[in-house]
Parts: structure tokens; C-alpha cells; sequence
């Protein structure tokens, strides 16, 4: 196995009426993704409406019928698998979170969306994560034996300084299971991942859920997967599918050399600290 | 005067083969711009080649006439002048300096270019301009009547960290004289100009010299105007022009408001600072 070339595919999945139908529905798309892909990957709240008020409703404590459902089929599929994002319980808090597993199945990241999504679009989007969902404390990287990952979720992206911890840490790919909408879909979602991949000199990868013209909240969908140079390499449309690429480690180091900028920062006049745990 | 609309005009210009003349230039261009016009903004290195080997050969000590130029102008023309960039000598270093004046003619803001443009990119372009340069050492933020405003140079806007201190700084308006290359610009230019507005919900100018097919460093030009939304709001092409856009201070603050990224950073996760001078 050349551990240069990482083989993705995103799911931009529709989500079914239920649980246990969704799970099927994943298991019939695994059947279109050719052997060899290394990371598959699913959406933001692949498993319930994203809807804030229902978040407490779809909840699993962390050893609930998702998150297993996603252990068996890493190891089953023999792949590592970004289980997108569900809503988690723990302790009378809902958080939205992520789990990546190995294809042992073994869980080997975890991710709490850290930053919660609050706008209020005068005449466009209106939408209180808050409400429901507690925020993660941490940015989350994690080692494959392709390369460091940076995990986070959705709005997380907005935020440059939370990318920039992760290429710190050792980020090459940064994974985002998201959910833009229909007023910062077609304004920000391809512009965020450009230049959060540009600033970074890493991948970064979107897997959004298909539109459901049906929902109270419709996704802008365009799964998408950027390079380092900032280029877009695939994006989806607005419905189901699933986006395939490779991603070139070696074209990325290459980059890094030939434009040295995470070098070239001025750290004697800034400087970016995570902030110590209390 | 409302100081809720800032009208700019970004002087895309073509340098001619001395410096007198390009004063001249510039003054027979002045003609072109409406009444009512606020700051008026001038491309990097406007008074001569952007070829490092040059650049200590055009350098102007502090008081020299490049400067005396643009501080008369922007008396005489009652305007806001950032004076794009120009070589300056001080102590046997060579920097590369951008002057703001007001309508008095007084010098509001000085920077220095912190970020030297050091690249290699194979079978693209290659520029080591360190080789002649010494960089700034701080970022610049300044006041006017309209707003604050940030001033960096070119390759300063690669660095997401400036332009969130020039932010956290008050900025509201960040002028950026540049000069991308024909490997640079079309992959990176309106993606950083955008994603730095979009990031510090701030406009973004950037002034660009036209492209001169005969220099041996060809500008990218596409001077450009982009909103605190992160569209672009105008942008030339690649001939000597002059780029006008009404910048709605109002509409900034809406989309502060609408949309608190700034407020929503997780500083217990993480915290840029300003490294302390020594």
C-alpha cells in the first residue's frame, strides 16, 4: 500500500425516514465505492433532521446504536471511516460530534463541534444551534499511516484560527462533515475551503448531506475536495452521490517547499497559542 | 460628508521609464476621478521596476521626492492617498514602504512590507526579494474620519494572522498595494482577497500595477474590491485602468451582526497574539 496517495470517497448522502433505514441506505451506497478507497466519509447529522430542537431527540450516548453501526462497518469495509456527525448525550448535554474509526473499527478520533452555528440573515437564514447543543473544548488531529488528519465540524471552518492549530499539529487533511445552507451554501462553502487548503497547504475535505427540498433546513450539499494550491479538485451538485478523489501527499510537500509560507510566518510579531485547559 | 460611504479609486497603473514622468502620469490619471472621490490608492512600487536587484538603486530616504510627491498631491486633490509602495532606504536597509496621507497632505500611516516574497515554484515563478529587502516589524492599523483601517503590503495577505490583528485592531477597511505574478495571481489573488474579507468581515482592496509584457516581472494586475461578505465587488483586467467602488460601512456592521464570527472565536481554545517588541 503506497501511503503518497490517499483514495476518499464522500458520501453526500439523503438521509432516510429512520435510523435503521439510513443504515441500510449507507450499506447499499458502500456497494458503488470501489475497492482500494482508503477514508470514507459521511455528513454532518447523517443519522437525524437538522432540525436544533429534535437534536436532544436523536442523541446516543457514546455507546449508542451509530456510533456501533459505524465500528462494524469500518471493519467490515476494511477502510478508516469519518462517521460524518451525530448528536451525542453525555452527562444531560447534547454535543454534535464526530467519530473516526480504523478498519479494525477502532475509534481513533472524536470530535466535538466546538464552534456552535448562531446566525440571524435579515430575510435569510435563521438558526440557534445554542439552543440545544454544548460546545467541544478542543481542536481535534489524529495520525493515520497516511498522514495527520484535523477533524472538525461545519462552522467550525469559519474560523481560521482552528484550522491553523490543526496544520500546527500536523494536519495534512483536514476532514469537515457540514451542512451549509441555502444562504451561505452558494456564498461561502467553496470559498472556505479554498482558502482554508491555500492558508494551510493541506486538503481539505466537505461532505455535505444531498438537499431535501422536504426539510425545514435544505443543505447546500456540494461535497467538496480542495488541495493544498487551493484549487477546487471535485465538488458535487445538490443531490445524492459520492465524491471520489485522490489525494497526492506528495504533490503537498511539494507545495510547502515551493512556497514556504507556514515557514515564513512572522512569529516574532504574532503568534497563534492554544489557549492552556483550566 | 457622510461617513457611512468611503468612495475609493485604485489607480491600476502603468509605471513609465522614469519617475518623473510617472508623477506626471499619475497627475494627467487624477483627471479621470470624480469629485467626492475619499482615498485614492496607488499599485507596489509604483516608481520604478519590481525587480530586486533594483530596488536599492530606486530606494528614497524617508523625506525623498517620491514622498514629497504624493504628500503634495494628496493636498492638492483633497483626498485620502495611500501611496501604494516604494522603495525606502534608511541606515543602508532597503524596505519596501507604503505612505498614507490625508487631505492636508499629512502622512497618517507608514508600513513596511513584514512578509518578503521568497519563492520558487518549479517551472513558475521564482523571486527571492529578501535578497535586497528588510521587513517591517509590525502591523499597521490607522484612523479616519470613516473608519479604521488596515495597510499591508502583497505578500503580507497571505498571512491569515496580520490581517485578523489589523481586524482586532479596528480595521474595517484592509488596503493591500500588491503586485501577484502570472503563477500567483490567477491561482490565489481574488481567493485571498476574498477569504480575508470574508474571515475579518472587513473590505478588501488591493491595487495592482498594469501588466507591462515587457518587464521581466509581469503583474497579474485585476485590482480588486471585495466586501465584508466576501464577493467581490469589482475587479479589473490586466491594462492600466482605474477601479472605483463605494464602500457602505452600514451594510459592514450588518454583517457583523448578522453573522458574529468575530464574537463567536473560541479564545479559551485558542488566542492570536501580538508578539511583544523586544
Amino acid at each position: 500500500m503506497s501511503t503518497d496517495t490517499l483514495r476518499i470517497a464522500c458520501i453526500q448522502l439523503a438521509k432516510q425516514p429512520t435510523k435503521e433505514e439510513t443504515y441500510a441506505h449507507i450499506r447499499t451506497l458502500f456497494g458503488s465505492i470501489p475497492n482500494g478507497t482508503d477514508l470514507v466519509m459521511l455528513p454532518e447529522m447523517w443519522n437525524g433532521p437538522y432540525d436544533a430542537s429534535l437534536f436532544p431527540t436523536f442523541a446516543e450516548p457514546e455507546n449508542g446504536p451509530s456510533r456501533q453501526f459505524l465500528s462494524s462497518l469500518a471493519k467490515e469495509k476494511r477502510v478508516f471511516l469519518c462517521g460524518g456527525s451525530i448528536a451525542e448525550s453525555e452527562n444531560g448535554c447534547v454535543y454534535n460530534t464526530s467519530y473516526v474509526f480504523d478498519p479494525n473499527g477502532m475509534q481513533i478520533a472524536k470530535h466535538r463541534k466546538a464552534h456552535l452555528f448562531d446566525i440571524d440573515i435579515d430575510g435569510g437564514q435563521h438558526f440557534h444551534e445554542s439552543d440545544t447543543l454544548s460546545p467541544g473544548t478542543r481542536a481535534t488531529v489524529f495520525s493515520t499511516p497516511f498522514c495527520r488528519m484535523g477533524l472538525c465540524i461545519c462552522y467550525d471552518i469559519r474560523f481560521p484560527e482552528l484550522a491553523r492549530l490543526m496544520a500546527d499539529d500536523g494536519a495534512e487533511v483536514i476532514l469537515v462533515p457540514a451542512a451549509f445552507n441555502m444562504t451561505t451554501g452558494p456564498a461561502h462553502w467553496e470559498l472556505l475551503f479554498r482558502s482554508r487548503a491555500l492558508d494551510n497547504q493541506v486538503y481539505t475535505v466537505g461532505t455535505a448531506p444531498a438537499r431535501d427540498r422536504s426539510a425545514s433546513y435544505r443543505s447546500w450539499g456540494h461535497s467538496i475536495v480542495c488541495s493544498p494550491w487551493g484549487d477546487v479538485l471535485v465538488q458535487a451538485g445538490e443531490r445524492e452521490s459520492i465524491v471520489f478523489a485522490a489525494l497526492d501527499l506528495a504533490r503537498l510537500r511539494r507545495v510547502r517547499e515551493e512556497l514556504p509560507v507556514l515557514k515564513q510566518r512572522r512569529t516574532d510579531l504574532y503568534r497563534l497559542e492554544r489557549t492552556p485547559e483550566k
